[in-house]
């Protein structure tokens, strides 16, 4: 019996875990420090929340939960019925299915809790997610997604909000990104110019495609959508400026473009005000850049979208978070329109990226305060476990190795669990309340005192 | 549409977060400073890892998911089978599940890096787990299990390891726990002696359904196992042994009636020296009982076993924790036997009988020291943001309204959000470079100045 874990998903050892949790306490406080505080939902939903919510590659890649003990019983009854098909029974044996995303359970969140809470409502989530995607590098079947949301407000300060936490985050991760930014208003009225103002949404599913299958591919399949010849070269245009660096520059060419466009003229304002202020505030590491074939797969978007890609090239794994306005998604629930703006940060990416960089600080070598004790046998032991449990008072890490093995053996434990020093309390310095306490790396070798109560005099 | 989650799950709100983030904050520390490093597994493990190690039930209580896309695919082919039952269709329907506890993933976790490990291997994994069990006060659907575990050594330094471990733990959250104490060497004799030596299974069965159905059914079913008329009067002798307040005096009476016993002797020899050393050493708040009658449900236990109760009596939630040695797990993928040992604690009923005895610390009213700026408009915000930006920097949290609402309508929402300071930078501030701070509880307000560099001078 070979053992073995399901494809896309990972076991971590100490050393990562410490890392994802360097990562996690610094999401955690900048979030806090922005006043976001954390909510957390259930690894399980019912299906019929998650279903639908993410097109159809969604209902496919939901991981659905089998319902508990007969699963068939209610089905058997009828016999005599249609022909089992995995679409017409899925509902039957199915109620429910794993989180897909953060977004759809805040949502059900919001409507659950409407009356409890005051809005605007900033609220930030970390937890694990689930998707039967096919696994890549930098793309599993269980990853986390770290998520921060103001719901019920469409000021400018929230999407200000936002550009300047996710600047902070990566200035303390030291990791340089770059934010591209974009509207979903003016792929809206880009598509009008283009004539197909009819299939935005197809418009936009294209445009997404753009990181996988290059730009040609994609005018193509713009073209195929039935765009006059006329507008190809427009097209074209608007995807050349993506090459132009200044952001002020690349939309005053824009506005030329789109200049017939209410909508356009609006978004532009608001990516202007933006900008201005972010200029004005300053980033600590971050860049932004103004890309109009940014498109943000999830269609809820209606405002701005933007995505976070590290500066360094080298790791090819996409972007490492992204987010945007939606105005209609809490109408799910509640009949009310209420605006909302989120970004979302993939913590497996981001781990990535800083490992690729090697930005992990050197703490993760994390025993090398850490005590370890010679195991002697029954007796020192006791008097080993009375100084260790005082010196745990003061908030030492220390360990008895658990049996009077060859002092080789216990060494090489203590090596291989990173101890830098090795405490020795055998009989004669018990005799003298003595510890010797030796430094594995310098060699260095000291004795201490210790009183009738066991406490080290250091 | 009315939104809801699944039975047996929860949200959380902030509130809650930070109280779970305590326990666990305290967990780890002291997990830490005992050795133990952290693994973590995925959620989903191959069913074929999961099934048959939890017993019939367990089978049952297991959630598993469905396989991704057309399911039905491979059974469709072979239409002219037989009648699909559950049973039947299950593993072809079916090939994952969630994490149901986190000792069968850490020995498949140790199969799998059995060269990398250096044993003995100290770990500790806090993470959810999932069962399908009927929900009713403190059992969930998922909840949060603390494991920590020794594997490699069957020396009685890691029995008292884990009781030291635990008496820390329980004093840093000041929730004084009673640890009750037993042998399965102890139980496996106790059966000899009445003549069921080859139920012992189910006379373990039949004992840990004590807190469930009381000791008078429990008898009544051990004496449908068919023990002999005399032997009795000697079980409920044994039963009576845990009226005895005083440890020493309780293993003197057992050790009477099992004297027979080469084992129990073992057994009772090994309780002694744990006992000892624990009197030296010293426990901070908990006691410890021994109670012949404990049997702890899971099959896999060969030695000492535990039971983690709060001396508070009237949170009925059962048990906060358990564990013991188990000598033959890791066998399952090794041919080496290879000894363990583990507690386990449930973060969710640790919680339950905190907030019960109001243990946590005031520190959840968390935004005590934050500051709240009102929004002025587009002129004073941009200010107030340079300023915030700065305070970020020296770790304040601090937050901008994001519009120019009604002042009262702010004031609220910093209320509602906890804040206990609010930042006012009118135009008038702003030309004076000053800015108004009212403690929102005391009332004072104080006026700071700040610098051309935006920082306030505190």
């Amino acid at each position: 019996m070979k053992p073995s874990i399901p494809k896309g998903t990972r076991d971590f050892n100490s050393e990562e875990i410490f890392k994802k949790r360097y990562i996690i306490n610094i999401l955690q406080s900048e979030y806090e420090k922005f006043g976001f505080y954390p909510i957390e939902t259930p690894s399980l939903e019912n299906l019929s929340t998650l279903i639908n919510k993410y097109g159809e590659e969604g209902n496919y890649l939901i991981f659905k939960i089998l319902n508990s003990g007969d699963f068939l019983k209610n089905i058997n009854n009828n016999s005599n019925s249609t022909i089992w098909t995995s679409q017409n029974i899925l509902n039957k044996i199915s109620k429910k299915a794993l989180r897909y995303d953060l977004t759809v359970p805040l949502t059900r969140y919001i409507a659950m809790n409407y009356s409890k809470i005051y809005f605007p409502f900033k609220r930030y989530q970390i937890q694990p997610v689930w998707r039967a995607d096919r696994p890549q590098k930098g793309r599993f079947r269980e990853f986390y997604q770290c998520d921060a949301d103001i719901i019920g407000s469409n000021s400018i300060y929230t999407e200000i909000d936002l550009i300047l936490l996710c600047d902070n985050i990566f200035s303390k991760l030291k990791l340089p990104v770059i934010i591209y930014l974009n509207h979903r208003q003016i792929l809206s009225s880009i598509s009008e110019i283009l004539g197909i103002n009819q299939q935005t949404k197809q418009f936009i599913i294209n445009l997404d495609k753009i990181d996988k299958i290059g730009e040609e591919e994609v005018i193509k399949n713009i073209i195929k959508q039935g765009i006059k010849k006329e507008s190809l070269s427009l097209l074209k245009l608007i995807f050349k400026l993506k090459n132009i660096k200044d952001n002020k520059t690349s939309l005053d060419e824009l506005s030329k473009i789109l200049k017939v466009s209410k909508k356009a003229t609006k978004a532009i304002k608001e990516i202007i005000l933006i900008l201005n202020h972010i200029k004005e505030i300053k980033l600590n590491n971050s860049s932004i850049k103004l890309d109009y074939t940014l498109a943000r797969g999830l269609n809820y978007y209606t405002g701005i979208i933007f995505e976070i890609k590290s500066k360094n090239k080298k790791i090819n794994i996409g972007s490492i978070g992204g987010g945007g306005r939606y105005d209609n998604l809490i109408k799910l629930y509640n009949k009310k329109e209420i605006s909302g703006i989120g970004m979302s940060l993939g913590l497996d990416r981001i781990y990535l990226n800083m490992e690729e960089l090697k930005l992990f600080p050197m703490f993760v070598n994390h025993r090398n305060n850490n005590l370890f004790f010679i195991n002697y046998g029954e007796y020192e032991s006791l008097i080993a476990l009375k100084i260790i449990q005082k010196l745990r008072k003061i908030n030492k890490n220390c360990e008895l190795y658990p049996q009077k093995d060859k002092l080789h053996k216990q060494l090489k434990y203590a090596t291989k669990n990173n101890y830098n020093y090795i405490a020795f309390l055998g009989k004669n310095e018990i005799e003298n309340q003595e510890i010797k306490i030796k430094n594995f790396f310098s060699k260095e070798l000291k004795i201490y005192k210790w009183n009738n109560d066991f406490t080290i005099l250091f």
